[in-house]
């Protein structure tokens, strides 16, 4: 690929437009779309002037926004209008939508007043829901026709929709009464009755669903696209299959993000100013802060204890960290398995009495390691077995809290993926600041 | 669901199995196999035989492979071999290699020669390739055939079929030349031949490509089915674009397992032992736990300075779960950018130095208010200055490994999902309390 962006460039140096039209010309919409990032936006105007329009049109709607936008700002009134006009509905409703109120205006203006239509049907509904990312370009049957009428009525019009390979069968009030596949009109005898052969037990969404319900419906049914009703039932769109891995790779950077503490931004995060980016940073951070100067509380109230054995001191970050590690460990795997459904309401028990298990041994292997280190540091006996004793213990409160706060948040109806590494550390800060203190205390009081 | 689940119990419980056999009968056999775990295996076991033997078979595909295994011990030799005929090959194949290899064997002896053989090819190929994923059940056709001709054989072979939406086309040696969509044959006229029809700028995978590299094929050219050759370019099999999305998945998994330091299991994490989770665990805590001794050691080098001020002390968690935080947030955002190919060898340095802004920034607003805590909590304004200044310090510091080091793993050829949460916080760890202490021991030195 490198290879070839080269050779483009240098063909767009020499002006060379006949080559290059030869040289583009048989590629993959897709993949120029993919290289395009590598030219300079001038580079890009002349690149895609050259494109047949067909190829043109493909390789627009897999651009991302950004591009997208630059482009339109270069092109003629007439270009823009063939461009836009040519794009799917439900590509075309994501570009408007992301335009300035005054572009996008201009731009509906010189679409014909089906497309519009279609369009502006489509802006009608709330972002992230099945009407926002539905197509209107279906194939709709009704229920008497046959086989063989079908199959007609699909090479009539099949060539402007976006799938052919399920057609729906609507009543006299378009109300959704069935499904049935190119494949099985394609297998089935020319004179069967399309009511014969659909599917009448139908999975189907409605307008106002959430773009996530959507992708889990196609996914749990394996479907290659799923119809969209209104709240008449009426059948108003579908939502193909090739959107669904981009919802949940959207969904998926969301959890990460949380998870890491990053409040999830409106705009891709590598787009966004140092303003946005912090911002999106600091509500998390100032939250931990005061959480952590909880920390910093308990050690002030222990400074008598501190000031008798200034060595405690040195085992604070240890313990503190090694506590948040294994609570970002149990933490992770709880968000991840309710995320996945793999954790329900039955084995939510079990899976947490065996996480304190697991904090038990691990507390124990790692206790055991550090009484020999801390004694090797410090040669104070007493020391060493408090910090040994209270890993033991923060490692067990660490994955009874990493397993508890995620379920916690679900039941409380926030996002469980908000139970970050940086969150159930913090907890854990506090948490093991005071066992250690207590700890080190009793032993020291009762040890000498 | 539950009401569903209830009525089926109680109608198990009557051992009215007529009206189960009703009941189950029109339901979606995902549903079923969905709420199967909802029943004790001995109820798994009746349920299953009442089911029409279509249904059965596809509600067994569905089954995690444990209820599979469990259901199989079960079965009578017959109805063992009706259903496993009867599973699609790439299904069988995952379910061979999970059982114990003598029961594997047995079972291969049950099957067709034919279907055996189907088996045992993908059985073949290692895990997680395209070889192993992909279906043998494929429609191939010659490119002199013409449409006509070529929709008659799809109609006389395509029930068996895992897909009939793509057709690829092979020469004499069985070599992949082209693919044409039943889209494009439907829409056609009959005469037309699929040599004039069908794409030959193909994409394709090699039974040896990684099942990631295919899943993202399928997902960026928006494929139903890609096809898979052998090393002499014949055609294998195909994959089709319902396994991608489980692809994904894992894939997700296993990041959001690296970024919480988990090590990614071999077995599903919540179906393991307590031994095997914290054998998962030990790993990277051991590691970590070495890196914080390096703090204890810091603190320890410093104690003569500790002593001297003891409230020092109490703001080393402060500072080293602050500097954690900061670091995890950048480091999660850059990990995963660079799974979504966000972060490209052009972008990387202008945003780690974006970061580093960031840094500056969001250490100079919480340096401002820790200063004015430090000095509440403690009253001596020098102390509090080396806090505040500390931070804004390490925060800076934070941004720039958190963005750095997810880089360096990368190329290096480790996943920079390893530069976990836990893994930065200990970095910062060492780095945060080695700054503080050098500035507050400048500071206490020199302000007085």
């Amino acid at each position: 690929m490198e290879e070839f962006v080269q050779t483009v460039k240098d063909l767009l140096e020499a002006q060379q437009w006949q080559r290059l039209k030869a040289l583009l010309a048989p590629k993959n919409p897709n993949d120029l779309a993919h290289i395009f990032a590598e030219f300079t936006p001038s580079e890009r105007v002349v690149l895609f002037r050259l494109l047949e329009k067909q190829e043109a049109v493909e390789v627009f709607e897999n651009l991302p926004l950004e591009e997208q936008q630059e482009l339109l700002g270069s092109f003629k009134q007439e270009q823009l209008r063939e461009i836009v006009e040519h794009m799917s509905p439900d590509d075309r409703a994501s570009l408007l939508d992301e335009l300035p109120a005054k572009v996008a205006k201009r731009l509906l203006a010189l679409l014909t007043s089906e497309e519009r239509t279609a369009t502006a049907l489509l802006l009608g509904y709330e972002d992230n829901t099945a009407g926002r990312i539905m197509t209107p370009e279906y194939i709709d049957l009704k229920s008497f026709v046959n086989v063989a009428q079908a199959l007609e009525k699909i090479r009539r019009v099949g060539l402007d929709k976006e799938t052919i390979y399920y057609c729906y069968v609507t009543d006299e009030q378009r109300r959704l009464i069935g499904a049935v596949s190119l494949r099985q009109l394609v297998l089935a005898d020319p004179g069967t009755r399309v009511s014969d052969l659909m599917e009448q037990d139908l999975i189907y969404a409605h307008t106002n669903e959430d773009q996530e319900e959507v992708a889990h419906k196609i996914q749990k049914y394996d479907l290659l696209a799923l119809p969209v009703v209104d709240r008449e039932d009426r059948l108003v769109g579908i939502v193909t299959h090739d959107d669904v891995i981009d919802i949940i790779q959207d969904e998926v950077t969301e959890d990460i993000y949380r998870l890491g503490a990053v409040q999830v931004p409106e705009q891709n995060y590598f787009k966004s100013r140092i303003i946005a980016v912090s911002s999106h940073r600091l509500g998390w951070l100032l939250f931990l802060l005061v959480a952590n100067t909880i920390t910093g509380n308990i050690i002030i109230h222990y400074s008598n204890l501190l000031e008798s054995v200034i060595a405690l001191a040195a085992f604070v970050p240890l313990l503190t960290g090694s506590g948040g590690n294994i609570g970002s460990q149990t933490s992770t795997v709880f968000v991840r398995g309710l995320a996945l459904k793999e954790i329900t309401a039955k084995n939510a028990l079990r899976l947490i009495l065996r996480e304190v298990w697991v904090g038990l041994l691990l507390g124990a292997l790692l206790g055991t390691i550090v009484i020999i280190w801390a004694y090797w540091l410090q040669g104070n006996w007493l020391v060493a077995l408090a910090v040994g004793l209270s890993l033991w213990l923060i490692s067990t409160l660490a994955t009874f809290f990493g397993s508890v706060w995620p379920l916690v948040f679900q039941r409380i109806g926030l996002d469980p993926a908000m139970v970050s590494a940086p969150f159930i550390s913090t907890v854990v800060d506090v948490l093991g600041a005071l066992t250690y203190f207590q700890v080190a205390n009793f032993i020291l009081t009762y040890g000498k």
